[in-house]
């Protein structure tokens, strides 16, 4: 799908007659946009609906909504909710027959993001062959409230990667360590060490003084900056999952700076969410993909 | 239109090149995406606008609206409107030369359900083969204030059905005597007689003390129960519009049951909404769409 | 373009495999939709996101937001934004490799409209053979906050055409002389002398008591009604970049008179943006573009 995507008419016609429904109940239109980006250039139909605000939203339950998706013929319906299982939901029940891709689900999970991460690190890692065994990882905030932390975690530890989590007390869950994954809660005993510092976005209307006392004091004590970055491996990268916030949990040259993947993150996305939305919805086999490829290279 | 959807490949080339119009001054995703889909299965191109907030509806009459429409080359605009009579000022004054596609106006009409909810009708009496005449139908809840309930009095009346409207007498309108239908006060007189039983969303941001005392009094004196159900004749089919307040006008297995055909109801209004726009926009004969609908069989 | 647009089946696959986002950090459906159905129209993909509330206008930084789509791969982005050189930002900085649009910021430019207007002027100029020489063109109303003002300055000056502000005082920006433009404070010392009247809209939400008493008078004094249209040179015409209010800055026999070209604005809008499009990412040269005129006539 990467190459696909470097091709120069973005267009191939493999989910031609498709439909794709982004039911979105949080905003996100980073997200959004990505999905809807992919499934257009597999020449998909795509009907967004933010269920903000909308009538499905208020009074109707989400198995109803399910139905009535499926009833009007939505093939995959790609799903931002705010509470923790909703996708796993729509998926379980039999309120419906076509795929359900999470797009992230309240403090749960945001597994398309976990899955442009791992390839984004894999394509810097080709001394590895591309192996996550034995990467190191430090995954640095917020990991309270995040599904991108949670979704890494579960990803990178299957692939062989090495997880830290790097947060002050206040950040981390409960039970934390049954992730079975190292804490640290300094930033400095890690940098020097890891191959990947994945910085989390510090989701400002989440936080108040029970979390930290201040932006600037977190800035100073995890905010990724450039003596930080100074510090880090030879070939160690920095990736944070968008949007920035320059200046606190990331400084303006951190993620300008040389090692920062954080742009290449957002064009993989694009051809992850394809390659999601290619083998739940192509039924093609992988010999039919290679075809295609083959024929644009 | 119904057999087309349900191909494996549910895009056709017929409106390809022609341009339509979602013009909701009204939120209604589950419209606004029916119309969406079935516009897209045809080719046609969609452009979305809730007029709701903008400029559009703000400062422009609607005159200004239907020309610029026009204008932008739009061949059909699709228009919800709050006030009643909206989609027939559009369509009769010389404002525009596409065609105008009434999804609801105020407490007026919404015929495109009507359309749906007759074909679904008809689908399901087949040992009348789909003859409507003679079938008896009770609509049943808030009359007052349902353009379902008024666009159906007419449509099947006009196919030869037998109506019946069940509701308090807060939720008639003025005048409904001059409709020529049945009315009846009790669900319980009618339910055992009918072949269709055609429950109204109760629209709780319209109700107040006026209408009825609570939504627990409605829903033990109008709501549509298992009681209720069993008490149906044999193939007796249930039927609401969506979106549902289960628990209201209609408990959960009433919504489940298996006399309901309320998912249908959603399917074959895609179909329905495929079919109006392509006798409107299409310009083609019956006998072209058979042969398109042959060559797939 | 305009050609094309007048063709049955208007869609052509110029852009097929392009992707254009509408990046909107300000309401504008008109424009929006305007540039929508041209990018649809060459079959480019759409992609709309109105910024308002979104995160992306939130927290990032409009660096941030340019390297997220760049990286999505859009090939063009349409900009409307709040602040006044935005779109240049956007363009002059390296943050993005595809086209910047700009389709209007704060109060500064709205060159498109301008282009639409020019285009309109010229096809009602035949005897002049579409030349612009030597035309005289009065732009009316609140000239102060007027992006369409001041694109239409510059281009229908570098035409050659002779430009006339029409405004009270206080709806005339400092420096107003620098233009290099006639500025009269009557409109009626004015009208009977040019070939264009181009009413501005005058925009509500910003108007209180430092611009005019009361809209009565403002109507009396600078709006285009019956009289003052009968004043007008023979083959005048009357524009206006809408949305209108009837009633304020134009009557409504003003706004319906044989001598208005609104509606055709509307349609050249669409035609224009096309041009504009394919000229950025058609890569095509002219003589591509003539023969696919030349195959259509």
């Amino acid at each position: 799908m990467a190459k696909l995507s470097d091709a120069s008419v973005k267009k191939f016609p493999t989910l031609r007659g498709r439909t794709v429904v982004n039911l979105f109940f949080e905003d996100s239109t980073r997200t959004r946009i990505s999905f809807e980006a992919a499934a257009k250039r597999l020449s998909a139909d795509v009907i967004n609906f933010s269920a903000k605000g909308s009538s499905l939203s208020k009074g109707e339950s989400l198995k109803d909504t399910a139905l009535t998706l499926q009833a009007m013929g939505a093939d995959a319906v790609i799903i931002r909710h705010g509470s923790s299982g909703a996708p796993h939901q729509l998926a379980r029940q039999r309120w419906m027959s076509g795929a359900v891709i999470n797009a992230g689900d309240g403090t749960h999970e945001h597994p398309t993001q976990a899955l442009l991460d791992a390839f984004t690190i894999r394509r810097h890692l080709k001394e590895n062959n591309g192996d996550l065994n034995g990467v190191r990882v430090a995954i640095v905030g917020d990991v309270l409230h995040s599904r991108v932390a949670r979704s890494n975690v579960l990803l990178l530890k299957k692939l062989g990667a090495e997880v830290v989590l790097v947060a002050p007390p206040t950040l981390l869950p409960v039970g934390v360590e049954s992730w079975k994954v190292k804490v640290s809660y300094s930033i400095d005993d890690v940098i020097s060490d890891v191959d990947v510092v994945m910085m989390l976005r510090v989701q400002r209307e989440r936080m108040d003084d029970l979390f930290f006392p201040t932006e600037r004091e977190y800035s100073r004590n995890f905010g990724l900056n450039f003596e930080r970055i100074q510090s880090m491996k030879e070939k160690a990268i920095v990736m944070h999952p968008g949007p920035m916030n320059r200046g606190l949990e990331i400084s303006a040259d951190g993620a300008d700076s040389a090692r920062s993947v954080i742009v290449e993150q957002v064009a993989n996305g694009v051809s992850v969410r394809m390659a999601v939305l290619y083998l739940l919805l192509g039924g093609a086999t992988s010999r039919d993909l290679a075809s295609q490829i083959g024929a644009l290279s």
